[in-house]
């Protein structure tokens, strides 16, 4: 399928990637119903791994099956499905080539907690490529005493993965010692966070909804001195894109915990008039019951579409 | 031998895995009195390394040889043989093509103790290739504050084996600073222990059987208000095999320290009763007479084929 | 373009380099208004990642658009244009063959700060090379305790660059335990600074205007008993560009935070004077109005050319 | 010449070594006065670096020089000779093909003392394969907190080492925070110790004489309810030579610190008696006037062959 | 030039040596006035990174420039020179095959001051090679508590060097936590410093000229029971060199902080009556204007010759 002009001019951002990566951008822009809009769904499944398998999948016990989410991925017509390693290679073969996949190569789990994040890296570039994906996924938490280890570990792999024509997806939370709990999701660390990710070479950018706390005084200065518009949650996602290389990189927000529909709605309308990108739905995804999944997953990609 | 339908079903689940790993997991599934059941026992003997050798082979002098557990695996037809690298060289030569073997590449000694276990790499895949075995073994320790150099180093290892057609098998132990002394067997850890070792990529995963006791807050939410059965030993197995994604993964169960044979029957009995696809059977094997041992997986080998 | 007698001459110093190095060195100093004179104007753009987007780029939101900063050292005839991989690749492309890309391969943010700095890596010499860049730029914070792993990031990242025919940068800023505040730049340090990065290979470095400070006791025995001058500015970048190996490597100075205008070319002046190879403008050009950065250029550059 | 049948059972023990290892094993069992018995001294010297120079060399001023101890072993007819590189280099020309040589790869030094040792790594395989040695020597400290890193720098040192045809040689001495100093010749730390080396991949496994505490409370147990045998230094040695794999896996035994004749004599009396497969003598033969070491050493090997 | 019999005999010391180094050996004996007589002044700079470039070079501001000291060593007749990479690579071409020389691998900024010294590692095996070096460089600090990461990178510096026919000469100046201020210019702690160095494989080692103290109480047993004499600075050079592998090694001394003609035309009466093989004379070279610089050095070499 061709690609849109709305795609190829997305695709032009990416200007000094190779031919195999601007393929993957495409093929994960395309895919799907929101295929070729500029907007994309993904659906994320790394909670059990980061939070344990009951906590993840018994409010929805087919999704201790990871074919379900290949499935679900695939009906609901999303843009892509990232899961760590394991889950990966649980569906790869049954379902390849029917949508792209990212691999999610660094993980927590909370059996161990560690007020400064440091993720393990649980997969390699080579696992993508064998298992057929067409981008690696990548947490960075800028605030933590270990933030460097993850710099340099997303640098190596990202380079690896861009020489093979691999896209590369970075989720950045900043949390750590650096910065306050509050500060977690402030409007200026969100988007020094997107910032963070689009110069250590991102394709496309996952951050949480910024709030309209600002956690650095010296970036408060800068806010108020300028008179930033952070009022409204569109507003805020407006001024992330902005911190994206002036809308050079794509910024998609994620959902956070499973909440009332009204609610996903109301904050996706937000994002989407901000100029968002799209969003990563996992937990408002598969821990309901496929139908409603279905439903509240159709709603808010109408609301991209639009 | 051509393998059995059950057994091809199992090796469907594999469906990422080259013909490489394959072959070797049909070799360890299709050995031995279980063979072509799609259950298991494994003879594990690393306790010479990580307890001592008095205290491991003392009790049946015979043991200090490290030919003794080839032949009690091969005598006994047990699916496959376990162990460090310095036992498995002793015999690997003399048993070539016997049984499966299983070269445990990690392994902590007691001579310090670790608060957060730590144990050292003591093998490599090429001397698994070398020495003609099917598999690698590794313990994790999730909870310890060393868990990300083990999952660092079993990614690492998993990755080279399985190019090179080995299955990994993955011991999970929960145990450090992030878990009670309890904890290490509640079953939502166990449960949990399970799901890290699957998304790291396990072909096959052993745990501990668990106890009804849930450690984490926010998981004893969740196992209330799904009401998840945990009251038997059979529902715990049913909970921490669903919690392999599904059952798409082979998890087995330790039996620990020397115990009656009553005791040791009726556990399995609940094992394979939850659907636990087998048993590592280690000091409850070779720290008994030859006869007793015999007789003993004899009829453990008989809870599994009924 | 045939090399002046100027440039010859300068990159006779570098004597024990490739042709490839020599060749970029040679593009850099031929390059742009100051062509050939032997003097040089680099743009610098990491802000976005040392201090956050709006910090960096509010008070001027065309510069949040990476191919604002490669039109900048374009029209304005600078040597070279500096920045991280994201703003690299973001421009490289469009801008391909047009100026000398220097890639600057560390970088901190200030979402964590430590007293005793240590940036990330956070691009390589294959990125550099890629990318069409003539250079790799690094940080060193002499005076850190974690100075030895940055001495030792820019030894291997510079054996490579070199044998790949890239030129090595190095921004030197003592900074960290080893050092007070006011001795960041005090004239022995700032001095030390630059032959510590001359010693590492540098073939230009950059640093702080020095104060007239001396920050070590032993230092300061010798600057007494050899009355070296260190009253002015311009006697001081003296002393600096002679510690750099008795002018025999390229030293270059950054003029810090957003001043007016007439404080800024006063600066300007006295490390002409002083002999000073140049300077780094970064915010006092990317944070005015394009037209003032523009005739603010235009002066520094006439300076420079007197 | 020939290996003798009692050689060829002990090479039958290493049956999945490469004919390289088994020839350089056999070239140990069948060089010098014991050739051939299946018993062996090896004379080691790495005092030097060790304790210094004067403390090793200076009782006999000769063996300053490297050639001496070549010289020593050769003319008394030991089995090996076990040195640091420096030492190996200072020699291996002039006496290439004389003897077997042992390359020692980490050592420690005293100019810095640490409860829990660390050695460093001194040599590598290459440079035991470019001496001409036959095996490589190194040195664990189990009970130490670094002791994971000498297991991890053995393992790798050893896998190449045996790929390359080299013997592989692990003196094993328990000894840090994990242990108390008695504790480090308890007969059950030296069995246990014996056994890691034994698991650990080693060939020839070097120890302490123990004595008859007991450390562990674990073992206590084990010790007495199993009635093993160690009231004498024979039945210890019988003890630690079973925990070395049932026999299949030669130990042998230190002498220490120089002590009079008499001593000596009787130690190695048990230690053949208790089936001990030979003997390291250092300072015993080094630190002696040239014609007492070699009545020493005559009357050990007379001793050992008898 | 043919090689005199007192180097062919000096030669044949580093009997295990490939062609390459012995040359390289060779072409450092066999240089300048001294040469052929067995005996060696060295002129190392590497101050300006040690103590900063004020302190090393303003007394003689003409030792800014690089060339310089090239100049310095190739006029005067010495056998080779020492320095960092940069001050290196600032001369290697213009003086190409001029003199042996030397490129040394570690430094040490004094802007971080570390009870345990601890250099960076500044230069590569490549780098020698590439500049034309006959020689790698390097510096041990024994007794401080990071000695092992030197011991381990000179291990494998060496063993690169050696493998591509360069020498080896290691700077062994005891410090650290290990021993007292005092100690490290005892006498036994200096000839330990030198087993060490020699035990690592160098070819060449310096060190400090040894005091009258003895610092280890272990040590000072042996020195009394045995005699030693360290009563004169010959004695003390004669036991040092006794330490350094019976004289099989060249061990040169240091001069240390500039000092008065006499004192050190003394100095170096003492260490050629001791049998030390030279001086390494650097500040008290190039701290001096170049006549009087000369005028020393050609008593130095005249008391080498006599």
């Amino acid at each position: 399928m061709k690609a849109t002009r709305t795609v190829q001019k997305i695709l032009g951002y990416y200007e000094s990637d190779n031919p195999g990566v601007k393929a993957n951008l495409c093929r994960m822009l395309m895919q799907g119903r929101l295929g070729g809009t500029g907007k994309m769904i993904i659906l994320p499944v790394d909670q059990g791994f980061e939070h344990g398998p009951a906590r993840s999948f018994a409010p929805n016990p087919a999704a201790y099956d990871p074919h379900s989410h290949f499935q679900l991925a695939l009906d609901e017509g999303l843009n892509a499905y990232a899961a760590p390693l394991g889950f990966i290679e649980a569906g790869a073969a049954d379902y390849a080539g029917d949508m792209p996949l990212i691999l999610k190569l660094n993980n927590s789990d909370s059996l161990f907690s560690n007020a400064d994040p440091a993720p393990a890296v649980t997969g390699s570039v080579g696992d993508a490529l064998r298992l057929g994906c067409s981008a690696i996924g990548f947490t960075i938490y800028p605030g933590s005493a270990n933030r460097n280890d993850m710099y340099g570990e997303i640098r190596e792999l990202s380079e690896e993965a861009k020489s093979a024509g691999l896209a590369v997806v970075i989720w950045s939370y900043p949390r750590g010692a650096g910065i306050s709990k509050k500060g977690e999701t402030a409007v200026d660390v969100v988007a020094y966070g997107a910032q963070i990710a689009a110069q250590l070479g991102a394709h496309f950018i996952k951050v949480k909804p910024p709030t309209e706390d600002i956690e650095q005084d010296e970036a408060k200065k800068v806010y108020q001195a300028e008179k930033i518009a952070v009022g409204t949650l569109a507003e805020r996602v407006r001024h992330v894109v902005q911190s994206s290389f002036g809308g050079r990189r794509i910024v998609i927000f994620s959902g956070g915990a499973t909440k009332g529909n009204a609610a996903v709605l109301e904050e996706i309308r937000q994002i989407a008039e901000g100029g968002g990108f799209g969003s990563i739905v996992g937990r408002n995804a598969f821990q309901r019951p496929r139908t409603e999944a279905i439903a509240l997953l159709h709603e808010i990609m109408e609301i991209y579409q639009s």
